[in-house]
């Protein structure tokens, strides 16, 4: 190579040069130092395993990588903030994705990023690659699309499904809400809610809540509180509009709702003005959860707030994904789970609340995520709450 | 666990000890060890990689690891010797050829057993996949199945389609008929040829022997010699009869036609007896293929034959596709080849035959495929016949 050509387009970008050749590789679990292990890891020794399960299904848990793998599944329609940038441009958060499922959880991720935005076609796309696969996480697929699409995976596969979007998000903001519930002397069944967004985690953090025991929740899209007055709803959302503001007579705009909240959790992505966070209750939550632009700044959120949440590593109380979904799979693996029910994400956000223990503070609400904890903590979590649940195979 | 409980059903067997957990796993190319590395690999980092690809899908080449990853794709319906025997038994064998594409030519490969055997379903499901992947090996595909799959994959997509049940095989007996020639004094024009079985392999070793240079070529399946009398072929089986038999004139039984052939191929599973290869030409040429058990054992095939090669490490000449594939892939993502050509086909078994050099003998036509020559000398010469075939974009 020239000496003066740089080695690949952005080089001396600390992102770019951390990129170079992807983030991910395939290693060999056997040594193959010559033709006696090759008989035994290829033919003529293969063909054995290969008879085993064909008259057995179940030995493929034991004899192969499936039951340690989940395939990392996008259209590249709402990657990160920046929306359908499509299927080449979401792998390096698709690889992401893998290498974290790799260290926090042991699990073994592929990703594939799919040239079709088509429901039916994902679907049966991903009933089609099943067999390769232990569970399926689905991934920056957008709203209301991907509702259906695990709806309809999860019926039609016997193995995990989990639209991390929605439930990542979901069990994360539970785990911390719990505590800051816990911090300012709150109980589930006393906290009025606002969540401000509808898509994808806005409905997973909504469903969350009211199966932790939430009852006065708003949630509020572009055009105010769902409810079921409004003519413009999706089904998805006006069955959550039953679910909650319709149970309190809750309507108007998102400054309305505001006004004597507890709490309010922003996976909108807008911004919301100090003044209508200024009118809500004493000792008042704020999650603000948008990346990397927070709907109410750290700083604007604390003049009004008692404990204040973000999605960003360089404040406190990060909601970061990457606690729930490794140690998910893991215990979901671990007990060769069938599905990824609601006890399971439940049980999941309780032992992130609980590994807080007595560091419970206004700025401790969640654990880093770099805690070695985390891990092996959701996961048997998970793990006990998939044998309670009847969908552990193990 | 229970002492006295084996932690797998098969214990003890050293097959199935290696086949434990799988024989493969993802790893990180990165190392993350805090919010730093995380916030480079992951968000909000990965968002200006993910842009620059949307931007330019250039990009991908040199910031994700698709150029160096190739799907590994069956169906499950022509599993080695044992048939269809559906999508979850065929991964043992995916996984195995996905590790020798790692150790032999440092490609990363990962193995989709699909749930389908229908044409046009795996035709647009590879179709879909394909953002993922710099290259689709098809594997196992029953034929006549596999030419229509391969075909019209190589049509719709703008990387490499191989399907090595056909190609890999076709590559290495050319390489060491090759040889077998130069030890015997023929050259490919004056040279009679027998192959035994019209499937994958049969047809891709007839077409690779055509291209170079071999022209009274009969090819024989269980009903006789192809040839444009008969009326019950396929139409790949009826247009390889006209590139093949109908120029010379052959027909008959396979007993008919090895009657003073120079050369026997058998890629059909079948077995040959003894006194139909006596009838051969001196200085007979013998490749029986069929794994476990060879269309001619080596033993009998000594005694009327000069070369002898089989598909079976436990005899000398091993016709094994691993002296292939992973090299084939190699060049061909080096220089970011869009196709895999007949040029670099040849390429490659040229390449494979000269590393024999000095060392040509009759049990030495063919090098063994843990040297460590062999990967690296395929690449390059695949590599470089793509540019000069004009499909290499680097």
């Amino acid at each position: 190579m020239n000496k003066s050509e740089p080695a690949h387009p952005f080089e001396g970008d600390p992102v770019f040069d951390l990129h170079v050749g992807g983030k991910m590789a395939i290693r060999s679990a056997v040594e193959l130092s010559g033709a006696d292990e090759l008989s035994l890891a290829y033919t003529p020794g293969v063909a054995r395993v290969c008879e085993a399960i064909a008259a057995d299904p179940e030995m493929t848990h034991h004899y192969t990588w499936v039951p340690n793998t989940v395939a990392v599944i996008t259209d590249g329609t709402a990657v990160l903030g920046l929306g359908d940038i499509g299927p080449a441009a979401a792998m390096p958060v698709m690889e992401g994705k893998a290498i974290l499922f790799k260290q926090f959880g042991g699990v073994d991720a592929i990703p594939i990023c799919l040239a079709t935005t088509d429901v039916d076609e994902i679907i049966e796309t991903v009933v089609r690659l099943a067999p390769s696969f232990g569970g399926i996480n689905l991934e920056d697929i957008s709203a209301p699309r991907c509702f259906e699409i695990e709806a309809r995976l999860k019926e039609l596969l016997p193995i995990p499904v989990f639209h991390d979007d929605q439930h990542g998000t979901a069990v994360v903001a539970l785990a911390a809400l719990k505590n800051a519930l816990r911090l300012t002397g709150r109980t589930p069944g006393d906290t009025r809610v606002v969540i401000s967004g509808a898509g994808a985690a806005g409905v997973a953090v909504a469903r969350i809540l009211l199966e932790a025991g939430i009852k006065d929740l708003a949630v509020v899209d572009r055009r105010g509180v769902l409810n079921s007055e409004r003519g413009d709803l999706t089904p998805v959302k006006k069955a959550l509009a039953v679910d909650t503001a319709d149970n309190f007579g809750r309507s108007g705009t998102l400054a309305d709702i505001l006004d004597g909240a507890d709490v309010f959790i922003g996976v909108s992505g807008g911004t919301v003005p100090e003044e209508w966070i200024a009118t809500m209750a004493d000792d008042a939550i704020i999650f603000g959860l948008a990346n990397p632009n927070p709907e109410v700044h750290p700083d604007v959120a604390h003049r009004h707030a008692r404990v204040v949440a973000t999605g960003r590593s360089d404040f406190p109380n990060q909601i970061n994904n990457v606690l729930a979904f490794p140690g998910i799979f893991r215990g979901a693996f671990d007990v060769r789970a069938t599905a990824i029910t609601e006890g399971m994400k439940v049980a999941a956000a309780d032992a992130l609340a609980d590994l807080v223990g007595d560091a419970l503070a206004e700025d401790m609400v969640i654990p880093d995520p770099f805690d070695p904890r985390v891990g092996p903590a959701v996961a048997a979590a998970v793990a006990e709450a998939a044998r309670r649940d009847g969908v552990a195979k193990a």
